[in-house]
């Protein structure tokens, strides 16, 4: 049976990436591991890791994308989470089974070659959740 | 110098503790390690550990708390990230200095002994912080 591993990560959207930074990095101390353009999101992202899990701050660069629609409406914040499990076409099949609403049908490829697909957030009590396998 | 070490938990506010657990638990097979009312926060919990980190759903019991305003307010979704560190008085002190807003300006006590804190989202790119020494 697909089983959840680990949180992946949590994603942050922020709206000005140095002043975040002040805080996650400078204040909390947090290591910066890099800051990352990912043209495939429209988003620069820096990565924080912690023990085997990360923090991610998403800052849009359009103001077309999912992510830049969110900050617009909803303000800087807690945006979602990622679950990583061992067999993602299972997991998959196994949520559309039950009846679990799927932004991506099928899973996608990110330019790393990981797998990985959200669930809608009206099937997870409002949280976006993204599932991801390496 | 005060480090942190690790991502205690997502709280996540949930507004129907069954359907909440449909998912995380049934859909997604995350082990449900607990249910626990916590008095001091007017609110009931559900522990899922997920490999040394939590998934925590909190679902108020009454209309009064912070977190049952946040829920009428927001609705359902992610609510804070818990930040384990090795020295909560340590990083409060280094944090005021740079004017970093708390909520707790002093460290409280859990029932089980445990220090925290909370961070103002104002100071934290719209995220609530709770810091967390064991």
């Amino acid at each position: 049976m697909p089983t959840i591993q680990k949180l992946n990560h949590i994603a942050i959207v922020v709206d000005d990436m140095e002043r975040s930074l002040a805080f996650w990095r400078d204040a909390l101390g947090i290591e910066l591991h890099g800051i990352r353009d990912v043209p495939a999101e429209k988003s620069q992202v820096a990565f924080l890791p912690i023990a085997g899990s990360e923090l991610e701050l998403v800052q849009p660069t359009d103001d077309e994308s999912g992510v830049a629609k969110y900050l617009a409406k909803r303000g800087p914040g807690l945006h979602h989470l990622c679950l990583e499990t061992d067999d993602l076409d299972g997991m998959m099949a196994g949520l559309k089974a039950r009846g679990v609403r799927l932004i991506n049908e099928e899973p996608r490829i990110a330019a790393d070659g990981k797998k990985y697909a959200f669930v809608h957030p009206e099937s997870a009590g409002g949280v976006l959740v993204e599932l991801y396998q390496f």
